[in-house]
């Protein structure tokens, strides 16, 4: 179908029929489903009617080949020009076989391994019938309470385009129209929504628009130059406005400025939401002000299809905005190619072999394994073969270890660190005891913990949060592990038997308790269906540990938000001329967060030579090599991530202390050396000025080196022009 | 002096004349005090040569009227155009009789005692030879982690622009020229110094332009409005840009659009902080950004006197800038008649006489006794004449209650805790231990008090923060009080007798531990000079408590920022059709602060008659009139404050839950009835737009009226356009 049939395709549709195709709503809507066919409580609470519903453009939530052919034919029948509906739902870190969640993924430091995750997840989410996902998430975060941290790859505008590519591509693919095994992503959430008050969900958000362009908008301009078909709006204000009815953040920027022409999609509610937000006294206000910024698609409320057709016909909103969202959502429907193939890749056959198979399986668990963090060793880990092991805590036999959005996935389905651990120990060395719960402690608990651990030779703690403690409404104000496991960390202790802490949880955590009391900490975040094993072929020296934070870990919950790329001050405290008092910093704990965006160990060692650089000073049309040599000098194969910070010593506003510009992570034998070298051009020395233009000044720059962002050497170039 | 003679003056200067005028040092550099006529350490490091001192503009720090005598005597030998010194110091909250601290202060809600504290502050550091004191501060604050919190009056724009007028008020009087006995103020710190990120002093600001000037700026332009003489700036960055190099900030909005002509002094060193601010490569260049930007002063660093002449010199800075800010300076040593008389109000033989004199101590004591907020009372305030107390904590006998910025004051002139109540109470009846230290304890110490405590009819606890723990570069990542107090509480608790809680602090602190445990609890902050008399009488009940609290206090630093003018959001928690999950909220903490700003208690009750309006629509032109009528119910006198705050329900961007718009503190006898009126009108009702505008929307507003923001009653109306 040709652009110019769907132009005539919209002109044969009625208002009704144009404004319903910018509603979605959830499955129970539909015939095909097993609440098909009524008028159930939220369908009559919204005012849906059958009319209604048989023109929808999309519907959210479904899966399931058999679920999906089913609703879709049903839809083809009653749909008067037969318009196939959209089928989208959140597969954010895989299908039926969770890959970890987008933080640990992030901790890889690999993009190709989110890229890979994504096209697993597409594969099996296709022939189940879905057509569109709802990510990849780029928020940019700094507030380890927010709980959908998880969501995010981290605090790095560069870190987090590189992963907004690399999870686009694997979504989409080269050829969606083509490959029927791909999903059309949808990047969220359109903006900033990760830098909410206080870290509380939906909480206000306010920054310059500088910052608002140079380190949030980033993420998403990234995924948006890798073809993203689709955007989501966020919750959050942005200077004020909500985003679903921001004129100037959506029509404006996203659109013009940028040029995007896909589907802007609001999140969930989040039209009508701008009434309690205060920019709109009714439902016909909220539908005028989204239709105003942009917004295509309204997901779960309907003040598009009860107010739209008015506002066209009292001539407040012109016709020729419904029909242009319209036409953007059947474009969408024909790069999918749904009006040749409605149910598109849903296929019961190939739903039974490709789901949960081997191979995926196989992936999550490399995906796994590649994004946990060692965030201490003293000399403890690998275990050694011999040693009896005691595994305890809450999540030593428990599946609750597949994260937030993993409604496709089953707790079920995952092996646990006990089915780990005893797939790797002979039998009669592990022996297992919950210890507590993950807020709760029973004496009875304690008692089994503490016998398991007397009679063995090393402890192995199952520590986190669970899987409802963070993702979306997942705010915490206190973020350590709950009371019960730092005190069960206590009561061990007392034993003064080498201790390792596995933990699984969605955020970083204030790690006092732990990671001054454990010999080792091993962060597994949530690794999803394969965590355990993923974590017993680390802890037993299989996989050599080669994840690196991706978000710093506070010293405190009073020191948030705390991140690498932060600016001087005035005053740094760590100035050779510093005064002791006068300085910017806390009386009572360090600046510096307890562990660095970029950390992570290796059971080897690597040592970095001499930098060098190609020049020591470029014109714009020049460019800049900066070498360097790592050694694995210990006795075991491992992978370093080779960082590049620079640092503007002097701009026209304020910069960085340091800005990651590139990373590598190399493979490296052990005795193994490698040169690493990095290009450095003038486009990664532009910012963005007071005025908005994002250009570089000419001046001196510093480029540092090293395997996280606080142990690196430096050296200094100048940018002449 | 006439300004033409002034302009004569200027031309008769040659360029490092001028440039020198722009200079300001402090004491040490200056011949006549002790350290008098040696090149210092500090003269020497800065380059400070004795022809730049004898042409050097202002000084910082000196007080006492012999020695600003000396000083202005010698430097008029010295000066070759006779041009005075402008003598200016940090008299912050009194001078030798030292005031509540203003966060204390703003707790009074009482602006005409402000006024008193400042005019009384002035007359005190006039006759001691003072020109210029560098106050108010006004800074907005939202995080009590900031220790400078105690210099402002807390997080309300209203409150602090009332307060703003009436410090200035205070300090400058109607007839700054005539009257000797006054200060030039200088408000501080332009702008936005609160916002520092995450609480650290001297920190990032970063904020969008409208949240800058709907709440940030109020104080600065109320201070203006009524005529403050001078302005400082902020060490922060506003949008990137340092203030003290921000042209945007400093000659496009406070000189151009808001007309300021006075003179604008950076803060101490704040000019070649540019430079590791990184927008300045050298002092240079921080020069140039300050003296564009159209900083008449440089405090403390050498900036402009080394580098402003060759700037000139070069054509980079155009000599009429120079000529600009030195003029500014000189018209305001002409206002304060320095032309005629060099040493203006200072007199040795005043300065006996007036200084610390019994007024200004009875002055302060009211100060104090109104400035203390009462925050919890189990029926066992006031104390009863028969009841045998222990006094007892770190703060029983301790002189340290004057709080930050008192140098001028002397601890040991503090009427300490101990002090008060001896005075009030029969002797025999007080018994004082100190318990622990602020922040260690000896078990010496506990036995002492636990002894003390088990020979009493009640406790009554000294807590708080020493006054290190607070003020300038004092930020504290936790905000609870010190370990060794909490555990001094829990100790004291076992022995189950009525305890009474007194706070010297100087910022809302995380209160568990004190008012769950305590039966009354006493905000005292840090008083002043008189604060153990003025607690003492508010224990006796001589004096009811009539204090509310100006910043909220924080149910944990993991909530922070928490403030009472938040938005709504898209998904309130308190909504009628919230879910349980898919709302703002902590899974661990409630969205509320443990103590709401404007609480705060009484001996007696005062209950509200219903609020009645004199209609529910308004045009611009027209007024409401809001009535609600108190009445004491209680058998004591007492002071309520009655809050009215409105909500805007819908804007063209987000509005507030709640803005306070006005108050009034009426004083009622046991019984008396009074009805308390409020006239709002549209002006009230204006807020920035998105486009920046200042104006109101048509549609419709609650009023809230109550006791503090917490607790209100509601009507609507309309406004008609």
């Amino acid at each position: 179908m040709a652009d110019q049939q769907l132009i005539s395709l919209v002109d044969q549709m009625t208002l009704e029929e144009k404004i319903a195709q910018l509603l979605q709503l959830a499955v129970p809507f539909f015939e095909g489903t097993q609440e098909s066919g009524q008028i159930t409580g939220p369908m009559e609470s919204l005012g849906i009617t059958d009319a209604i519903v048989s023109n929808a453009g999309s519907v959210l939530g479904l899966a399931g080949a058999e679920a999906v052919i089913a609703v879709q034919e049903a839809h083809m029948r009653k749909n008067r020009l037969g318009i196939p509906l959209l089928i989208m739902a959140d597969i954010v870190h895989g299908f039926k076989t969770i890959f970890p969640v987008p933080l640990a993924m992030g901790s890889s430091w690999d993009p190709s391994l989110a890229e890979r995750s994504a096209e697993i997840a597409a594969r099996e989410a296709a022939v189940s019938g879905l057509h569109v996902t709802f990510a990849p998430m780029v928020d940019l975060v700094r507030d380890p309470r927010w709980g959908r941290v998880m969501e995010s790859t981290g605090e790095d505008p560069y870190l987090n385009s590189e992963f907004a590519r690399a999870f686009v591509r694997g979504f989409q693919g080269d050829d969606l129209s083509g490959d029927l095994n791909r999903l059309a992503a949808c990047v969220k959430h359109f903006a900033a929504y990760g830098a909410g008050e206080g870290g509380r969900d939906y909480n206000t958000v306010d920054m310059s628009e500088r910052q608002l362009r140079e380190y949030y908008l980033p993420g998403y301009k990234a995924a948006l130059d890798e073809g993203v078909e689709m955007v989501m709006t966020a919750f959050n204000t942005v200077d004020g406005i909500p985003a679903t009815g921001n004129k100037r953040l959506m029509r404006d920027l996203l659109r013009s400025e940028w040029g995007f022409a896909g589907v802007l999609i609001s999140d969930w509610g989040a039209v009508k939401e701008m009434i309690p937000h205060g920019i709109a006294e009714d439902e016909d206000e909220a539908a005028l002000k989204a239709m105003e910024a942009g917004v295509d698609i309204e997901m779960m409320t309907s003040s598009y299809v009860h107010h739209l057709p008015a506002l066209v016909r009292e001539g407040r909103v012109d016709e020729s905005l419904i029909d242009e969202a319209v036409l953007r959502i059947l474009t969408l429907k024909k790069r999918l190619g749904l009006f040749e193939r409605p149910t598109r890749g849903a296929d019961p056959q190939a739903e039974r072999e490709i789901v949960f198979c081997d191979e995926h399986r196989q992936a999550a668990r490399e995906a796994a394994a590649k994004s946990c963090v060692l965030l201490k060793n003293e000399a403890l880990l690998p275990l050694q073969a011999e040693q009896r092991v005691a595994l305890i805590g809450p999540f030593a036999a428990s599946g609750d270890i597949l994260g937030p959005w993993s409604w496709t996935g089953s707790k079920e389905d995952a092996v646990t660190m006990e089915q780990g651990l005893r797939s790797k120990l002979p039998s009669g060395q592990l022996t297992v005891a919950e210890g507590c719960g993950v807020s709760t402690m029973t004496g009875r608990q304690l008692e089994e913990a503490m016998k398991a651990a007397m009679e063995a030779d090393v402890i192995v703690l199952a520590l986190g949060e669970d899987s409802e403690m963070s993702g979306e409404a997942g705010s915490r104000a206190l973020i350590t592990l709950p009371q019960p496991q730092l005190q069960l960390i206590q009561h061990l202790k007392t034993l003064q038997k080498p201790m390792v802490a596995v933990l699984f949880n969605g955020r970083p955590l204030d790690l006092h308790g732990v990671l001054d009391e454990a010999d080792a900490v091993l962060e597994a975040w949530f690794p999803g269906t394969e965590g355990g094993a993923a974590v017993a072929a680390l802890l037993t020296g299989e996989v050599n540990p080669s994840g690196r934070l991706s978000m710093s870990f506070p010293y405190s919950v009073g020191q948030v938000p705390v991140y690498y790329n932060h600016f001087n001050t005035g005053r740094p405290k760590d100035a050779p001329d510093a005064q002791e008092r006068y300085v910017s910093q806390y009386l009572d704990i360090p600046n510096e967060p307890l562990l660095p965006f970029g950390f992570g160990l290796s059971y080897t060692d690597f040592k970095y030579g001499d930098m060098t650089l190609s020049t020591d000073e470029i014109s714009p049309d020049e460019s800049l090599e900066v070498t360097v040599s790592v050694t694995n000098t210990g006795d075991m194969a491992g992978a370093e991530v080779v960082q590049l910070y620079i640092r503007d010593r002097s701009g026209e506003v304020v910069r960085p202390v340091k800005e990651l510009k590139a990373f590598r992570k190399v493979q490296l034998q052990p005795g193994e050396q490698q040169d690493v070298t990095f290009t450095l051009t003038e486009q990664q020395l532009r910012y963005h000025h007071s005025d908005l233009s994002f250009t570089s000044d000419a001046g001196e720059f510093d480029i540092m080196v090293g395997k996280n962002s606080r142990d690196t050497e430096t050296r200094r170039f100048r940018l002449r022009k």
